[in-house]
């Protein structure tokens, strides 16, 4: 189910190389697959400070790779452009000075055109490296490419997710890709099951990622660890629009009891009266899809809410959201499979007929959990600059756990930590409710 | 240990009510005699919209008892004016709208005076319902009278760190008591105990307040639960102004890779180069305190930083800050007993000869713990509009344990929660180091 | 009709710097007046950055004294506290680091007291020199006390100004003196006269303040100076609340095209709907005046309106603001008298009947021009730090003429220049129409 | 010398719609060739708000005659696209509801293609409808042909201001067109002439534009009118950079009393410490150009400079800005010729010999004049919609003559008023110094 062979520490062969190669080189063709669409001025735009153009993606993943395993490791590596190195460092303070995030829509040059040289030369590199290893850096190169690799998947999900953002602003509502509308059009005869609850005795659990066993990781998901659960109750589908709409319809949106009182803050200043994307014609919601603006489908699970609007409905729900704790102990027990970006729908999809165990825990929609995202015990982060990538994160935003419909299915993993901020509504967020108790 | 005794659903005698009057008035003339050494103008300003007018404070203390006690249990009260109820409510959105928090001072009128008649008129109504209260209705009186005490002691200590921040933004650094300054000069002799480590093994802990054991705790410190904690060490005193100053001139804030991303953005932003209210005067580290400017004493606990700067300073000496179960399994063995308000000194002092024993747990500074503040497994809120008092708040904050030189000492216990926002630093916040492992 | 006797250079005889001390006294007394309904409360607020506490303006005007005659002038003279001359500078960048305006209001110290004392302090001294002045300097100090009055005067203005904002935040709609609330009641039977044309040929004309006739006048109204102006008709009275209750009832408010640019966006961005002030109480316009809030009396003229509410309402009526050289052309031909500080009715007051004149020139309301307040042919600004009083001022401001209800009638003249920016509303500003063309 | 000619409104003959015809066609030519050294990632840049997409210039040139020409005039006219009516509207409120202006960066559809299709589809139309016009209309469409036509020659204008700004965000700093690098070095040998003052004496001067004389002019510009001038200096060529540099080492920037208070602030609150583009490199002084960076050419005009740093080196070289009435007095006696965009060199040039006569009254740099944009007497706007062409900006502005280096030489006239607000300086603006009096 991963992505690629692991790597060990003393299997330096050319044939491991090899093999990655070839990962790499699937995993690079996905991301420039997702482009594809993509007019060079869509590529141009940065619609709010978090969204990064596409343009500014595409390059930023190649010099990942430069950065951390070409300039150290390839022998005699020029790079293209000496600028790129500030222009396309996403936030390692520790490796240079990182180009202002809020101004990466504003660098017309180096073009599209140029960004994909750019990406064409750090690949002819990485080829060449790969095929002819030093071999007293070959573990080394194999770690930072296992964790280039992943690395830019979360950015071809962040690339679809952008791109949303991006196309949503205009208001001409162009599709991304027209050819996925028609899957996305409401279907009426499909009805969601009922919500059912799973029942979960109080102990200790071990959730964590386990590196005895293999397989890649974060380092936010390391070490597996014990932790006390008490007794509790999973739904067993996340919350559908359908659901949310009554939640909506009860003056929700209007009703401060509900609301942390950051999201209560939020909900006036911004002045939310629905999901992200949701937009009322003629009586009816619709919401923007990456296939167009289309209805909004009652039965599929509600996406583009934040961490606030998920906990007011499960207050109002008399209900809560789960701790990453009791998410990990349901899911670890799930066959990995669901709607991602694989099933190429772009979109989460109603739940199948319920069948007593837990569905859609992986894919449709990124799932918030009640859990802040802190460091597990025994948290280490990755050694030198490497070290920025998710530690320097974990103040002020939330766990999400299992993947959505844009998220490579080889990508995830039941230890798998997500993170937003508890406003954050641009990712394909939703939720899934728990309760204390057991059965 | 208590401020009082503890109100049984069953015992509704006048006794009883006599003696919580007592500990009425006992702890309304703390705030008063807090309040003492302040003129009219002091009373007026709010130096940031965090900090309330020490007016404000006063009345809204008086409003709370009136608001949830008086006006729903003493037949026939009639209040003072009206419009208090709008301007005096803080946060209580079920209650109706409260008064803009950041425009509290703006209102000039009512006047110091007035606002003392109102708050001599809520006594005398208290003072005659617990004289002659309805029986029906005593048992929810006392209850609400157990928080509303409380309520006012947190804030005493608000009054303080208010009154702090309000005199150290004028230029005159003005005393709020000069008969303090004497005790907060350094004393050069006394020499701070090296650090020493405790260790604490793995194991389930309980944690959280016992209902069964009676005592107030407020509703989120409820109820005793069990959380797995793995083995761990902890500073056996917290970390001083020497210790810090050595992370300052180690090039702390200027160092990217210790702090949170967050941590890094704000010390940027703000122009952070050392804990709030210090100042560099011919080369010397002075602090501002409620005795005026001192020279800093290396000896005492650091106060006055913030949660970033608190885990910047752990990174940056290899450890981190305990979570807050850890905190408290080592806190439940400690005697509750420490530099509380009580001591009027008002400001931390250096530790003792070390023991053994984890010291100054309990009061000199807030300890801030590597926990978010959320729920407690089980968490309910308070019924109706005092449900808004802490549960709303669960966002975006860190959790403090253990009290302050500015706390009253019958308020604090080893399971209270503090929390604040992570960039706060006018409270009197310090941390304590901890670290992985065994002895 | 000036406020004191005008010195010349080459008199320098004990009586007449007698007579000033005077002159002195009284303008001193009347500040006081002015603040004399005030709590210790009120001194404190700053309701906006544009507003100064009252303390702030009763230790700013003494400060004037202190820096420029006492300190300079007055061997010996020791100041109440160094501190003073940082934290009363308004704006003299030349003379040391002015306090940031926007936070006067945070400085609780020196008390009100204090600064009465400081107030007392100044007055000895300068009382001490008048009556034994040092020759030699005595034309200097007649110079800048001659300045230092009409500056007194200004604040005087500003008092009442800010005391009407600072008042009107508080939602209990404080009066400030309750005594003037009989007088403030609209008088049903009192009708407006329609608006009369007065007609004005086009010809060579002479502004600005001729510096041989003697008296009293700022830099900014230095010298006399020919204009041409075009033939224009000139109302004959102020445009009455009556009348813009008329220009809001067509929706002017809420059409673009009556409105500048910026005046249009500040509409949207404060939602501006009626003067400053303004509520409306069960279908009926009330105002905020210092009597407290009253029906508002439509045929006085309209006051706290901003330049672009001026001009949107001059578009919508087909005719435009008077330049300030025809304003100034009427002006010089009518006599000085109007509603004044003393006729203590702080309030404009409605047109008597028309006579033909141009009426209420002076007093009631400050007139909107439309000419941007820049320097006339010539200008030279006053030297050493006096040379900032007005002239650094000549950006972004707008002209107004005539003095106001809370004017010092010795304080106003013909060729004086007032300015704010354009969506300035707090000061008691209205206007009065023009249009081109002969009768 | 102006580019068209004029149409009366009794001549409706085909002749003169086809010389109009050829005129727009080698207009909107002119616009096309600016654009065609851009990428079509150059394309989507909004670098500030004031800034517009090189895209959304070119549409909404187009956009002008599409809804003040062909929707009123040309029967049957189908637009492209409904939505481009909303997307391209700048700032006619009267017309529909203009797309916000900060946002127009974001809106990737139309694509540059799109654009270009929409503009061939006006031109085919402006063509058609020029060949046969409808008789009847054909005055009216004249008149908002010669309206339509400078107003894309202001944005062609605004293009090369654009391209620039976007360019010089870019670390890059590419060059918009590489050949202009050539002509841009400083060239030593040539020096510049020293300044010399020219004399005018006291008296009336009509200004304004004689529409007797015929030839287009905006309705800022009528009527001609009479201004008393006193008598005044004028320079005989505009400051320039080498000038500027000593008032820069003079401490230029660091001196408060030189600058306006709007002007001190916004010092501050930018850093600004040399004109817009300068950066110093290895101690000599460079600047972006539309050719790249290049050192400081010392003999040129200063460019890109605010009208605050202007006032302000004025008041540093004890002089002032000339008003717009003596700057029209000077120019309308000189040739109107100049360093205009039409000759290729888009940055100003050193003046040459001095002759006695004002030189550079044209082209190389607009020069700020101390006059704020303000109506002329008897200012009326033009009708309907566009009515908000001109007036209602006439608020927070100053007045600029002149043209630039980037204007096109057919566009400008003595009469011209150009304008800004005080603080803006990515336009092509220099200054000229004037003094009070005679020879």
């Amino acid at each position: 189910m991963s992505y690629a062979p692991q790597p060990s520490s003393d299997t330096h062969d050319l044939e491991q190389a090899k093999t990655w190669l070839r990962t790499y080189q699937r995993v690079r063709a996905a991301t420039e697959a997702i482009c594809a669409p993509l007019h060079k001025e869509d590529y141009m735009v940065q619609s709010m400070a978090d969204v990064s153009p596409p343009k500014w993606h595409i390059a930023h993943v190649s010099w990942f790779f430069e950065a951390f395993i070409l300039k150290p490791f390839q022998p005699g590596y020029q790079t293209l452009d000496p600028a790129y190195d500030h222009l396309f460092n996403s936030y390692y303070e520790t490796h240079g000075v990182p180009f202002p995030r809020a101004e990466r829509g504003a660098i017309s040059r180096p073009t599209v055109d140029d960004v994909y040289r750019y990406r064409a030369h750090v690949d002819q590199a990485m080829q060449a490296l790969l095929k002819n290893p030093p071999q007293e850096h070959l573990p080394e190169i194999l770690r930072r490419l296992e964790l280039g690799l992943p690395h830019e998947q979360q950015h071809q999900e962040l690339l679809l997710m952008d791109i949303k953002h991006i196309l949503a602003q205009n208001p001409l509502c162009p599709a991304y890709r027209v050819d996925l509308a028609p899957g996305l059009a409401p279907t009426p005869a499909r009805e969601v099951p009922p919500l059912g609850w799973l029942a979960y005795p109080a102990g200790i659990r071990e959730i964590g990622h386990d590196a005895s066993e293999g397989g890649f990781a974060y380092d936010n998901e390391m070490g597996r660890h014990r932790q006390f659960v008490e007794a509790f109750q999973m739904a067993d589908r996340p919350v559908t629009n359908g659901e949310f709409l009554a939640f909506m319809q009860d003056d929700g949106y209007a009703t401060p009891e509900h609301w942390l009182a950051d999201g209560w803050a939020t909900v006036k200043a911004e002045g939310w009266r629905a999901p992200l994307y949701w937009v009322e014609r003629d009586g009816v919601w619709h919401h923007y899809t990456l296939g167009g603006l289309v209805p909004v489908d009652l039965s599929a699970p509600v996406c583009h809410v934040s961490f606030f609007e998920a906990d007011a409905y499960a207050q109002w729900a008399d209900a809560r959201l789960p701790t990453e704790a009791e998410w990990e102990t349901v899911a670890q027990d799930v066959p990995l499979t669901g709607n991602f970006v694989d099933q190429d729908h772009l979109q989460p999809i109603a739940a199948a007929k319920a069948d007593g165990m837990p569905g859609q825990m992986f894919g449709d929609v990124w799932e918030w959990t009640g859990s802040a995202y802190r460091p597990y015990p025994g948290f280490r982060k990755l050694p030198g600059s490497l070290g920025e990538y998710n530690g320097k994160f974990m103040s002020g935003q939330m766990v999400l756990r299992g993947g959505c419909c844009a998220t490579p299915a080889d990508h995830i993993r039941a230890t798998y930590r997500n993170f937003f901020p508890p406003e954050a509504r641009w990712a394909f967020s939703g939720f899934r409710l728990a309760r204390d108790g057991g059965a």
